[in-house]
């Protein structure tokens, strides 16, 4: 389930800027700092796998803004790294929200087996 | 959602065979037993996770057919690497299925925005 | 300097499908179908961060064929992946040559060292 | 030697720790840190292993130790990541003296290439 | 082209740590000690590749020196992860420089479609 | 244990290449192949550590065939990369005795802990 490894990354990403923010302990913090940089690293690879292999030329056509959505996502997980800002991590978020919306619109869910598991979580 | 980075690898083994068996091109078998061999490793590094990070004390006291059961699924990563049977791919599914069981029954998913995605999926 | 990143791994498994179809060894066989699934995998990689990460808005309005090549490009390392038609890894150095002019047009090769370095090879 | 990769990684994890604690040098500390962080993980990863692979059922009838031993280091492991206690690394290479003795009487050493360069060492 | 491979990561490092002590974000500083402590371990990688993999017994014989050069970069690279002085960084530059001129004598670059690249870079 | 790292891959590649000659399993040689590759590249990996990390100048100076032995070594991994031939394999777990005797006059084993595990292994 491509979207899913988007989403929980980029979450991680957030929540671990939540408590990086909360927290006064400077080892927790130079853990949580190294957290944000792998899961941002991470959601940006699997936007480029969504955006180059799993989008085709008929999505691209019938749903144009999902290369710009795919484009501007990756840069903002860039963003995500350079920054502790939580903001840039909700922006993050909200584009794969986005991402999402144009994925189940393009049929993105298929797998029975895969959504018996979804449906039971 | 730590139960469908162990699904999702083994479903894509368990594809991944039956695509080889009905193939005659050396080419894409070869590709195939890779692929197999990959995403039965990745599945295994799941379980172990799951086992020894996500799975507590109480929930072993509470279901401790669980140690049996991520036990067995590692292992079984291991038979699907070693074998072009389906057979032993399916045996995985199923053992992940109850392991998915448990999982459920320990409160396993919890996350709201990751659910909605999943009820949207 | 992001450019060679592409190119090499490009020509390498391009090279490396010469190879393969000159050879009657199974093992150099077994071997050379590896070696062209990684650097396939790693072109795609850069392709990815060319454009993702390299890439500006100004660019993009400047050159907006940009975004087409990419994504032809990233899904051609796809096809290099599965393929061993040479002329699928050739499609992909055309591709790259494409890539390289709206780079160079776009102001790519700045680094003095390196470009010291590159006149000197 | 399954055995030595839990107890290098293992052994470094708490030199590091160490060295941590003895240093005033923040950039040193800021690798250190990330240094317990990868052989930690490195160590539970071959816990893992250890009792996926490793163990068969015989063992874990004749030493039914071995599981909840495994379980209780592969946990440690992440201990060791979250703190800066060198009694937590401690803790984790008590936990691997019983897991080498019960390897031992396993029957865990047997290449004799091996032994001979163990013996030489 | 392997040296291409030394000389970037090695470039990256130095420039990360003119940075680094350009500013004062402890966020960006955590962030560039991480870049030079992969891109120092990358260009030692590439150079330990440049060693045992490029250089045949006739280089050696003819420029003697290589040894010595790639074993001294090889070290410098610890260097560069284990310091904060620029200083270290550019010793490497200088040491790279070096095997550049011996590898350019060895015959080096010789890939006509990387040249044209390079040329047109 | 620094020498360890370079024998146990050496040595799973040595028996991974005899179980291969002792199969007529499509899918079990297809498995062995990639087994001794990743093999033979970890020893070489280790190889480059011990040479450009463990030995310090004085060594080299003591006992200036290591360079050589070294050298041959991470060429000889290569060769098993590229050969199915059982004394490619045979020949560089004798090159790495070589270099454990050097490294064993060079005061190579030291720590105790491991000294213990070793003894009782």
């Amino acid at each position: 389930m491509l979207l899913t490894r988007l989403l929980k990354p980029s979450l991680v990403a957030y929540k671990t800027l939540e408590k990086y923010h909360a927290s006064t302990d400077e080892h927790f913090k130079a853990r949580a700092i190294q957290v944000k940089e792998e899961r941002a690293e991470l959601a940006k690879h699997h936007i480029d796998v969504l955006w180059s292999d799993y989008f085709k030329p008929e999505h691209v056509q019938k749903y144009p803004e999902i290369t710009d959505l795919c484009w501007k996502a990756a840069k903002q997980c860039s963003k995500v790294k350079q920054s502790l800002d939580i903001n840039e991590a909700k922006t993050l978020l909200d584009l794969i929200d986005k991402i999402g919306d144009v994925w189940t619109k393009a049929g993105g869910p298929t797998a029975t087996r895969m959504a018996k598991q979804m449906a039971r979580a």
